[in-house]
């Protein structure tokens, strides 16, 4: 299992994902698509990825805008999966 | 363009989606799944819908549940269009 990381920790891994804002045991991004099936591909990619890694995020759909949020609920806040699973989604979000 | 339904159309069409909640002027259900990836076929089942109709509901994973909220912006209100789309979401969880 991940290790909760500690607040330095977290202050290091989150200069890795600038597009990312931290609240408490949650990290969340939303990015903004062309259009509503832009969203869709984009959400498929994360939740194929999601299944690979068994680390699902919080994901809300509001037609061309995606925002995803990450935590490890068995860990009990954040860890490096979470900051693995940003890293990826954003390389898909470009892909 | 669909019409903004009047309070009593609206009362009218809530019976025919008892499992559906209205806040002002959005129409709410959570389906729940069997996990991840059945919750992301409905997903894109619903997806399909959504283009085929161009009505686009807000969509909230997470993991094994599913929020869909329904509303016409362009109309200022709830149509007969967020009442069939939510009809259809209901037929597709169960397909």
């Amino acid at each position: 299992m991940a290790n909760k990381l500690s607040s330095s920790e977290i202050a290091v891994q989150m200069s890795a994902v600038p597009h990312w804002s931290r609240t408490g045991d949650l990290i969340e991004r939303t990015f903004t698509f062309g259009d509503f099936l832009a969203s869709m591909r984009f959400v498929n990619r994360v939740a194929v990825e999601a299944e690979r890694t068994q680390h699902h995020p919080d994901i809300l759909v509001k037609y061309n805008r995606v925002t995803l949020g990450y935590s490890t609920h068995d860990a009990g806040g954040l860890t490096e999966k979470d900051f693995g699973a940003a890293l990826a989604a954003d390389a898909a979000s470009v892909s």
